[in-house]
């Protein structure tokens, strides 16, 4: 049986750890000492020192795969040598594959083998127009994480995600409460909302009680962690995956990136858990 | 300057071209004796074979990734040396590279290269969820195809995309006329309408009278090719790229397959020429 996204996610958040560290490694901006070597290798050992140095904070990793697939078979393979070094390292941190995928029906099964036997990820984050049903193949899997775009971070995202449907309710909300009642009967699924977006977020907290959020759009994206933290919180006091990508791994551009980057997700771990506990 | 994807569309419509033949190659549904060596050996010469045979009758090539990610690097090592390929024996083929991804703003920025670099194609297909502001790296790029999933072909299709907006108006139809009217400023855009809904198809084809359309779901989904070619048709009498996958690479299991694909692929061109033709 492999180990299920949810239940992972689960301990995680009992130890009190709400932080993602988004690996958005990019080749380019990695810092000269570490680009001496093949771009798989720089990727990976950019990655691998990274994980050392947030481990102790971090409740999720989230590498974007577009970062990897601009450097071809060899981006590709630094990813997946990231994530197996993740498994073996620490089988307890969940990783996401955010990689945006959705085809209809029997392609998705390609998709589910990239990230389950090649990436090694637990679990992956979908686009939600092709609807539920050309979903499938990744819902119906219970170990897998399947996390449905709801409302992104990103200055544009109101264009079609706000616009009022039937009854007035905007079509983010719509996208939620599908995934809410109909989706999620494996108990596998998750919403991304940006931190961008406070009031959305608040507003699908209560339209999915008890679901898990994907929170990138604090950090670098500007979005406020205080609020973010006490509008996506669930119930229980829990709920959140919090990510920061740039703002962390991009913390210092010299050959201290790791200590640097341990130190930023330090003080956002720290920031994230003051607020839970106030609240809670 | 590189290869403008609608440059090579218009000239393959000049030429009455206007079937797509979709390399969603399987290694797990390839002939027994092309598995006889590796798994990117086989999937290359699988390709190559289907190419060579359709070449003749065929517009455009849509390769998906899905199929190719689901064998890790060897899967994408194919369809790197297949549109390399390609690109080397009919440069005036249009290559779609049927990829259905959309990031935030700097992040397809791996994307982009992604699909030029990396693949070498001339087109790629987006989901629309994220708004034009998110995709404007691949909508800047005049050369670069950018084709949005509009209203899709699967079954399922209909869930958030047949939704009623402010106004009354479906999703899908909003989608079109945003692509239509503000996304388009480079001429580069296209829709995706599954063949499989041919009253959306004509709607969709009023409100955009000369965007390309790629239409999926002849073939293997059981759309009806006389229909899709009325509805789909531009007012010159082209417009229309209409896509066949299984029903072409997989026309025979046996050591004949691409005999048979060559022959199918015929079939389906004679039979969109003749309503292009009886219509015009």
């Amino acid at each position: 049986m492999p180990v299920a996204f949810n239940e992972l996610l689960r301990k995680q958040w009992e130890k009190q750890r709400f932080l993602c560290v988004g690996l958005d490694t990019d080749y380019a901006k990695l810092p000269k000492g570490i680009r001496q070597t093949s771009i798989a290798d720089a990727i990976f050992e950019f990655n691998r020192l990274i994980i050392e140095a947030t481990a102790d904070f971090c409740g999720a990793y989230k590498p974007n795969i577009a970062f990897y697939e601009g450097y071809g078979l060899e981006g590709l393979d630094a990813l997946i040598r990231t994530n197996r070094y993740l498994r073996e390292h620490y089988p307890d941190i969940p990783i996401i594959l955010d990689a945006k995928r959705a085809d209809i029906g029997s392609t998705n099964q390609g998709y589910v083998k990239m990230v389950e036997d090649v990436f090694l990820a637990h679990g992956i984050t979908v686009h939600p127009y092709l609807g539920r049903e050309a979903l499938l193949p990744f819902l119906e899997r219970p170990h897998l994480g399947v996390i449905v775009l709801c409302h992104t971070s990103n200055p544009g995202a109101s264009e079609f995600q706000d616009l009022a449907v039937a009854g007035g309710e905007p079509l983010y909300r719509k996208v939620a409460e599908a995934v809410y009642r109909e989706w999620n009967t494996q108990g596998n699924c998750g919403l991304v909302l940006g931190a961008t977006y406070p009031e959305q977020l608040s507003e699908v907290r209560k339209a999915a009680p008890d679901l898990p959020f994907l929170i990138p759009g604090v950090g670098a994206q500007g979005g406020d962690l205080e609020q973010t933290v006490k509008n996506g919180l669930d119930e229980k006091g829990a709920g959140i995956i919090i990510n920061a990508s740039r703002s962390i791994i991009y913390a210092s551009s010299g050959d201290d990136f790791a200590e640097a980057a341990r130190n930023e997700a330090k003080k956002m771990d720290r920031a994230i858990k003051a607020v839970v506990q106030r609240l809670s």
